[in-house]
């Protein structure tokens, strides 16, 4: 199916939906990721025993609001885009923390937040010396985001619906995030697909493979495993070539080396930007897809839009937390001078 | 009355009494300041609409675990001192938060914490350009610390207690230092008392001035300010000759310029030390006073003490968040080669 030509112009350049979550972020070493048995680089699933017993052994923390979709959201309003944000929070502190951060930025969020027992997601982030981050993620009540939760008048007035993989895991938001397609796709929207991660991508690829297959995905973002996971070959180059033929738009990151697009079969690079000091790798590639597709929105070059992707993601990491703290609008215009 | 002597050694080096708090910091401007009539570099008390308010209009911000005394008890844990804390938070997110990061720093603190409505105090901390903090704060369950919830026994076991004067305030936990104060100095420690700021010392100067007429206080903490307001001078060698005479140990910082100590009469200079780049001067004068007792505990010289305290508030402004995130053992080890 493609999509259909749209009837109104979008109001909004981007909505998407993503998990509502507040992450912990506290200074690690390998040896208390050994200890705990978790994989440097990854994100893993915890349930609320295992998030008490890791909360209880990690070190003091910060609360920064994250969730990925949610930080490139973040980073698109700091570009000066129009956002809308999607995701389920609890009727407590943390929810109303992330609340007010994403609000704070002009992104429009109105799901409503659950009442009960179920917490707003949290995710513990241990951050190696080696700028590393090693995410357990707790979904609480993110997980359960209803497809009744959506507004779908919101999602059609968007040029592009943004869907972050990780919310792919959870049955309710799946089927949400399902609907939220057919909703952007039927108003002739764009449809940007991060997949996250790859072992959600090993519990979805053929879920995933399918949408594509479908032409439901317009803008893929990835990384090097994950686009070789998705595509179960080795070879970075074999994979991208097979999954850019049926993506419009195929970006993948390739750490320090930089990141590739595949745009209507034409293959371009951008080096990675530099950084004084690489503090907390957390939400680089969601920064490096609000450079890249807040390029895109304005309709500059695609080597623009790598460019500005590498230098989103190149603040990110350069301080603690997942969200711009510098002003990206004078880093872009700095850039395109 | 002069303190007892010790009946039986200190099995903690210090236990402080103070507000349990969590910050929440956003970046701000000069305009917003003016706009919301706030005045820099000050703590003023808000109550639960103008928390929410002034929330409502603050941008992103980050949740560190706070405190004047937590984070004076922070520094101390992080020099090796064993210490204990006492503050009330209420059951809730934001109050395990303040909780876990005590708790992990490998400090005591056993206070229970309230259920109900009243929730965990918060200080909205807008931090400006020129890396000033200003500090609004929402006391929730930490004004209404009861007598009752000392631990005596653990007051009794700490050779020093240490008081933050911004709890001096409200009634509750005014009235739980003065029975603190009688506790351990009838089982021969020593009580140390910071000044916390000018309004502070306006609301409460008659009180301050009794507690140290009648030798209560052994060591004092103020800057210039505080010193100058307690002892309404304006001069501030003047108003420090006129406190020197009445307390044993008098530390009065003097931002950039460093501070001086007075210790049975002789003064003390010590310079501030070198910040690569100034970020947040949140906890600036908590970090010091937590260097030079450190040094005070070890039995170092007044010297060695003001350097320390130095080099711990060096750390702490170099960054966001008022609790030290370098090792700052490494960095006592450096100092004193």
């Amino acid at each position: 199916m493609t999509a259909s030509v749209p009837t109104t112009p979008a109001t909004l350049d981007v909505v998407a939906i993503g998990n509502a979550i507040v992450d912990v972020l506290a200074r690690s070493d390998d040896a208390f990721l050994a200890e705990h048995a978790l994989t440097k680089g990854g994100m893993q699933l915890i349930d609320a025993d295992m998030a008490e017993n890791l909360y209880a052994d990690m070190g003091q923390a910060k609360e920064i609001s994250g969730g990925s979709a949610a930080n490139t959201l973040a980073g698109l309003a700091a570009l000066g885009k129009s956002c809308g944000f999607i995701g389920q929070v609890n009727d407590d502190q943390l929810g109303a923390v992330f609340a007010h951060d994403v609000r704070a930025l002009g992104i429009r969020f109105d799901t409503p937040a659950v009442q009960g027992d179920i917490p707003t997601a949290r995710c513990l982030i241990l951050v190696t010396p080696d700028a590393q981050r090693t995410m357990n993620t707790f979904l609480g009540a993110s997980q359960f985001l209803p497809e009744q939760a959506l507004d779908l008048d919101l999602i059609r007035s968007a040029g592009i619906l943004y869907l972050e993989g990780y919310l792919w895991d959870p049955t309710q938001p799946r089927a949400a995030m399902r609907a939220a397609i057919d909703a952007a796709r039927g108003a002739g929207r764009k449809v940007a697909f991060t997949l996250s991660d790859n072992f959600v991508i090993d519990r979805h690829r053929a879920d995933f493979i399918d949408l594509i297959d479908r032409g439901q995905i317009d803008i893929l973002f990835s990384n090097e495993g994950e686009i070789c996971s998705l595509a179960q070959q080795d070879d970075f180059d074999t994979a991208v070539a097979t999954i850019a033929a049926k993506v419009p738009v195929l970006v993948s990151t390739c750490g320090e080396r930089g990141a590739i697009a595949i745009v209507d079969g034409v293959r371009y690079e951008g080096p990675a930007a530099p950084v004084a000091q690489i503090v907390d790798t957390t939400g680089a590639g969601d920064l490096f897809a609000a450079g890249f597709l807040a390029a895109h929105i304005d309709g500059r070059s695609v080597q623009d839009a790598l460019s500005l992707g590498a230098a989103a993601a190149a603040e990110v990491i350069s301080h603690w937390g997942a969200r711009p703290e510098e002003d990206l609008g004078i880093i872009r215009d700095k850039l395109f001078l």
